[in-house]
């Protein structure tokens, strides 16, 4: 194989409680990447269509992640990438991640899967540096192994795959508004209360626990963040109505997604989640804010082939 | 029924990274409880061998939590309670939640169980409050569910309960010194860094799925406490050789029993979690401290009928 038309899917970050851990894939949004084998050494990037980003190797995520896997393999020929964006950059859906991850999936493939999905956490993980100066793997994860992911450590890098309930749906708003993945970490306070972290890590317990037990109510009760919400959330107009008015319309509960400005909601069935996205879209429209919103199966593998 | 006989199953809180949240009930150490129904209302205390501790109800944890129920119960009798204490109070695992949660479970069982066992947790930290000042749930919870739980929320309270691999086996041992649950929850920092929350959130998402995936490794890697550990094992001399000791001897991870000074170890098969407790032993024979050790099957129904 020579050449891989690739899905790169947009990720859902932190999941309310599980700042910096946890990850979902989703299905209906995602980005396309093309990628080529050249005899050529080196990565070249030559097309972007759907955003305006740098095609400089190094100035560019899936460059710098591409070259970190090809660092460290044999092979002496070089890559092609073409990347059509359809997420948009800031959204706080991962789509550095998508770009990142998919250019070393795609790669992997075309040279027959030397790297184990591990691996290309980390060399995704270089392009991810590159976006936000954190080389974070909460959103490279899950679009790598699909469903929901948990980085349980960085050192040494441990991502388990959690299971994923199948009536499950993600809805995504995306007000057109810019919050920096860079800002909204200066924000955070670097210390926080026994107590707060007592509540965090006993609703990442239930929110895990609920995801294998497949039990809706637990998630929903467990998507409750005592610690970057309260926070992060000052910086997104309309959050607190858009919180109210999801778990209104029956959704299990909301938050912010990755560092925002993004608000996911997930629900059980798809119903649910697009009563939950005509909730969210009003609010906006009252507020006068542009906005793009999704309604998502939960991606359950990850990076494929189309 | 007018009479019951109940095995109350000591239990291991926090297990390393998940403090105030989690718990898991022993099989092979637990008190026994004779509860009557009596015509006389009220709450006797009758008879404790084993331990001097107070005949007087309200000094009594199985007493006070008995009182608990009682006030909730349109029932106009009383019950005569007698105890015979196997697990020593002071030790670490769950000496008065065994108390306080045999009282309740027995009562509700003479009474053809008109509470829940959510209801009956609540009861039992009546108890826990008296015998440490908080009413926390993280060993009553085990002890009266049985296997692992999880003990999401406290207000208001939420308890899931977590699978148990069928070859998890833990070794306890208990050095004779003394640790106050009280003195020992004094010397927390009552604010961690977010970096160390991060961490420790990430452990527990990963003990969660280990059990549940049954994931005997994931088990061992996410037996790991960054925020208590490093302050309470100070209080417990020949920790660090333990931890060395028992991982050296096969076991999965080791770390503090609720607030020491027992040590817990948990491991794949019985037969490393006896050689577990050898290697511990032979600790505590060289620094010359007394010591009772355990091996011990996970208990996954919790309070039962003897």
């Amino acid at each position: 194989m020579k050449r891989i038309s690739v899905f790169c899917p947009a990720t859902i970050a932190n999941i309310s409680c599980g700042f910096d851990v946890l990850g979902l894939a989703l299905e209906a949004i995602g980005d396309e990447m093309i990628v080529t084998k050249t005899e050529e050494p080196g990565i070249r990037i030559s097309k972007i269509t759907g955003q305006a980003l740098p095609l400089e190797t190094m100035d560019n995520v899936a460059g710098v992640a591409g070259l970190a896997l090809l660092n460290q393999c044999d092979y002496e020929g070089g890559f092609e990438i073409e990347i059509h964006k359809k997420i948009k950059p800031g959204s706080g859906i991962g789509s550095s991640a998508a770009s990142a991850a998919g250019a070393v999936w795609a790669m992997n493939e075309l040279l027959e899967q030397p790297f184990t999905q591990l691996e290309l956490v980390n060399f995704a993980m270089q392009g991810e540096a590159l976006a936000s100066g954190v080389a974070h793997a909460d959103n490279v994860a899950p679009a790598l192994f699909g469903g929901f992911t948990l980085v349980r450590s960085y050192e040494p890098l441990d991502i388990i795959k959690i299971n994923t309930p199948p009536e499950l749906y993600a809805t995504v708003i995306h007000p057109q508004i810019e919050v920096k993945t860079s800002d909204s970490r200066k924000i955070l306070k670097r210390s926080i209360s026994l107590k707060d972290g007592i509540k965090q890590w006993g609703n990442v317990g239930g929110l895990i626990a609920g995801l294998f037990l497949e039990d809706y109510d637990l998630i929903g009760r467990s998507l409750v963040d005592h610690i970057v919400e309260p926070v992060r959330s000052m910086l997104i107009p309309g959050f607190n109505e858009v919180k109210s008015e999801t778990i209104k319309a029956g959704a299990l509960g909301s938050g912010i997604s990755g560092s925002g400005p993004s608000i996911f909601a997930l629900s059980k069935g798809k119903e649910t989640a697009e009563r939950t996205a005509d909730a969210m879209s009003k609010i906006y429209n009252n507020i006068g804010v542009e906005y793009d919103v999704y309604v998502s199966k939960i991606n359950t593998i990850g990076m494929h082939k189309i």
